[in-house]
């Protein structure tokens, strides 16, 4: 049962910053967690981790356009305010922030920012448009909620890594938060699109944890061999078609040049009829 | 004659935020100059702007190398620390912020930012890295120093706007100033690159500013024809070379496309043998 006390919320940076300048006035500090809403428990698993760490938690809802190519799921992306403040408000966050596509992109906006190094390959490969829109949208609300840390869920890993960066290069005074992947019973990722799965899909999607750490385990014999047995095997399992399945170095997404040598990751896209789902896991 | 009262310097990003972080728990404001040095009037003007409207203001010496292409005065850009510190202290700065290339640019940086719009042609033309490298590396001055607001000159007309233009796009909370060009008593806007000339090239240069304004009087009669007339002053004038003379809107820096029907500025770049000056006013 989720408690559903009203939570305040701002739809403009002003209204956002008297918020936040009122609690700095007060000596809090202030924890921060991005999402583009159809909120499940792993995106209160990362509120409550703010909430741990921080005095009070702002979070944001706002599906941002320029991290959606234009055939994709931006328009179908699910959207649902009341359930997502009634959510967070379970979860102990202090202020819903869900600003208006013109509140954050104004008419003759023309900055962009590529974050290079991680945002290469991989997702950057097969969306070419999300990282620069990631950075963007994450670049700003830096700026409009100005927290002292910002919670991201390991599922994006690839973005976590690329938002790191960012920071780093950037100067930028926010503490990074990676929080651990929440699965579901069967060991499937939660995300907001798995509400696109039918039963049948569903059944696939739920093999995809296991493939990649068997893929894991024998990647000791061999990168690129245990990848293509984990393409063949997703297939099998009824996935209709692999983006990518790369074993990497887990900080900077460069692929090994042979055995190896330092801290990996496995990463995977793969599409079930029209649903793209993706995954990691440490290796 | 300057006061030459010792100005402390930070050399680290640690110790430049120790310094402001101990000012902001006192409730000061912070004002903030950026600059590459070989400091003069027109820099000092910019501290006494900043020192009026700020309790506290940190001034940054660095010869920033991402907006220099590797043809350019990068190597020979004049550097005179003790005497640009010895300058601040006497225009009342509080802090010298004077990093390393190492500290403002780790191994590994792979962030870059494009501003588009007021960053397109003119300086953007003739040097197609230097406003990529600004916008990096003012956002990152920001970051690191936090101010509550920054002066920036008008005699930099097109990188003032795309300061502007980046702050907003990324809704940095720094407020930024303009602040009018310094003149010597002969026009001439002052610049630490005018210690490139020599006293007959002196003369040159300082024809520069009354044949701009003599073009803006005559841009009433039509924008281009007053542009070719500027341009052929100059080499009458005796410049070598000239890579723009250009009547645009003030704001975006695009061109008219007929009559001026908005607030429109003249603006120049000129060589005098390998000397490159920069000119721009109201028109």
């Amino acid at each position: 049962m989720t408690d559903t006390t009203p939570l305040p919320v701002a739809r403009t940076i002003a209204d956002l910053r008297a918020h936040v300048s009122d609690w700095r006035r007060q000596g809090f500090t202030v924890g921060f967690v991005p999402t583009m809403g159809a909120l499940h428990e792993g995106h209160l698993t990362l509120v409550r981790e703010a909430v741990r760490r921080a005095d009070k938690v702002v979070a944001s809802v706002f599906v941002n356009p320029t991290q959606f190519a234009a055939h994709e799921d931006l328009g179908t992306y699910p959207r649902q305010e009341a359930q997502d403040a009634a959510l967070l408000a379970g979860a102990r966050c202090h202020l819903l922030y869900a600003p208006s596509v013109e509140e954050m992109y104004p008419a003759g906006a023309t900055t962009t920012i590529s974050v290079g190094g991680p945002a290469e390959g991989l997702e950057g490969a097969f969306r070419p448009q999300m990282f620069g829109g990631v950075a963007l949208v994450v670049s700003k609300l830096f700026n409009q909620v100005r927290p002292d840390l910002a919670v991201f869920g390991e599922k994006d890993w690839q973005q976590l890594m690329v938002i790191r960066r960012l920071v780093r290069d950037l100067d930028i005074p926010v503490e990074v938060v990676g929080s651990p992947t929440e699965r579901d019973g069967h060991g499937l990722a939660l995300s907001s699109r798995n509400a696109y799965l039918s039963p049948v899909e569903l059944e696939t999607a739920r093999r995809l944890n296991g493939i990649l750490a068997e893929a894991g385990v024998r990647a000791s014999d061999g990168v690129v061999a245990a990848e293509a047995w984990a393409s063949e095997a997703l297939i099998a399992a009824g996935f209709d078609g692999i983006d990518y399945v790369a074993i990497r170095k887990a900080d900077d997404l460069s692929p090994f040049e042979g055995a190896i040598d330092a801290p990996a990751r496995i990463l995977a896209a793969a599409k079930i009829g029209r649903t793209r789902l993706i995954d990691n896991m440490a290796v």
